[in-house]
């Protein structure tokens, strides 16, 4: 099996705990904008979610230029940054300028991406309006682009200068958008927090937006999140558990062009899966997972197979080994590293 | 005249002395690649530089892949990082992989910030192979590339795991290139250390790549160079007295095409002409300079002006003001905000 990296022992240094910048409503806005003082003020978005939050762009973003990117997968390509640093130029954004990423994860990736490699990097501020991008990718200052087919191939380390999820950016989300979140949500309480698997059991995805426990399981899920960051920014080491589901999860969601939120949810089950064969995870953690996606009312079908060459290509491959994160029972897990050949032959 | 920046408020606070990872011969390669112990090592060089060193090549990079990247300005560009990304994938670099960059200022430049955004950053180490690359653009972990003729628009701060800075590397360096590298040269002798300037009144830039003292005269810029990057890495503060001569010199530059050395020693009277209409600097600085181009060699003609609009894309900008490094006497300077009406009355 290889070496096994127990996250206990790769977390041993203390951290200080920090003031992640996150906040929990866009009245915060104005006093942000009013601490930093920048030179000047852009907001970045798709028309889609210019569409949906009209109201929400007339109330704090009044008056603010708005630069419109692609919606969905469409941003994060390298001729789509090309353009927005055009406009970034063409606007005659200084290093003292600010811009503020309002949308989903796309969103979020591809404007922090290129405010990070704009006159070497300026600051941003995270708007995310999906529930996927409030609990995940608006945390822990990955930003990225897809390059060649590949997921997330090209980015940076580079953190907003502050993260703001407010509830009301997710009233219109979708079925879809909410599954989406799920998916990262049923993640960080399988690795770390399972008490959001038990608040997740009492609620529906057809109510879960209106339900009052959201803001609950949100803010679980981001402080679930920051206990891996934080310890490991640049995502060498303990990090790498946030990456469970996400091995075959990718795989399957560049072959299937099926939701990252959909992919991760499927993922999560075959590699639980992997980790029964190799003895690493009782099956009831996977009978558990499935029973929720029934009570949540998430369809799961077992149709999808991952591409072998898809999941070679994964950024956490070392050598002819890969690191693999594996829940040894709900809220408790680990990184293991296995040879590639020995996964082929599980896969 | 607005608010001044004294060099000395702005470096109040102690900064630990700590190894730069600059070593001056090129055997050290082997080790410092085996004490890495990267998954992949590949070279990044340009066709000129490997036909002008196949003797280095043979020596120390046998057998390592090459990447070729285009010579001179013409690596800096959007569509040449894109090409340099997609061999990078197909090499099939993982996080763990190595490259090496070696040549002159562009291939460390556009070679580093490749590597700052491949899988979010992947280790480098920086050879450079031309005096102006050995003494500036290889410290202080700026990388970069040109955009919609804007010099170093994009880029990133990203230091190389280590530097070599080896005397053979810059035996065949050129009249041009000695040129090039003095620019820099005198510029740390004229704002830091005036020592420089006493040594090189003794030489003469046909002679200067044989001289016993360029050695000498290499570290003493690179010492001076680290004094201000050690303080302000992200270069908002004090290191921006490294830009002295650059304002107007990047300007010309853009203007003539000629090259980044002859511009910034032509940037650096020009500087120090409006200096003096401040009444900031002593005529004497600038006549010693003009008088150190005589005994160097070092043709200076006045024939060059700067364009307005190249000076306002300027990257020190702060609102409608610009930072100006301001040299009080041979090696002490300082940072004073100027408002952009009055310096264009001056230029």
């Amino acid at each position: 099996m290889g070496v096994k990296l127990s996250s206990r022992n790769m977390t041993k240094s203390k951290v200080p705990k920090r003031n992640h910048g996150v906040l929990y409503n866009l009245k915060a806005i104005n006093k942000l904008i009013e601490k930093d003082g920048p030179s000047k003020v852009v907001l970045i978005t798709s028309a889609n979610v210019q569409l949906r939050l009209r109201d929400i762009f007339d109330r704090f973003f009044k008056n603010m230029p708005v630069i419109i990117i692609p919606d969905g997968e469409k941003a994060k390509s390298w001729r789509s940054i090309e353009k927005l640093l055009k406009k970034f130029l063409h606007l005659g954004l200084d290093r003292q300028a600010l811009v503020i990423a309002v949308g989903g994860g796309t969103v979020g990736d591809s404007a922090g991406f290129a405010a990070s490699i704009y006159l070497r990097g300026i600051k941003y501020i995270n708007v995310p309006t999906t529930l996927l991008a409030q609990v995940d990718s608006s945390h822990g200052g990955k930003t990225g682009i897809d390059f060649e087919n590949a997921k997330n191939q090209i980015g940076s380390f580079y953190p907003a200068i502050a993260t703001i999820i407010d509830g009301e950016a997710i009233n219109s989300n979708g079925l879809e958008q909410i599954i989406g979140g799920l998916g990262e949500i049923i993640k960080v309480g399988l690795i770390k927090d399972k008490s959001i698997l038990s608040l997740l059991r009492k609620e529906s995805v057809s109510t879960l937006s209106r339900s009052k426990k959201l803001h609950k399981i949100i803010k679980k899920s981001i402080k679930a999140k920051y206990f891996y960051v934080s310890k490991d920014e640049k995502d060498k080491g303990v990090r790498q558990v946030l990456n469970f589901g996400h091995t075959i999860g990718h795989a399957i969601e560049l072959k299937y062009k099926i939701s990252h939120g959909r992919a991760v949810l499927i993922g999560m089950v075959k590699e639980l899966e992997i980790a029964e064969r190799l003895k690493l995870t009782k099956p009831y953690v996977r009978e558990n997972l499935l029973n929720l996606y029934g009570i949540l009312g998430i369809g799961f079908t077992d149709k999808y197979k991952a591409d072998w060459k898809a999941v070679l290509k994964d950024k956490k491959l070392v050598g002819d080994k890969i690191v693999l994160p594996i829940v040894v029972r709900e809220g408790v897990s680990k990184l293991v590293k296995i040879p590639l050949l020995k996964l082929k032959k599980l896969i």
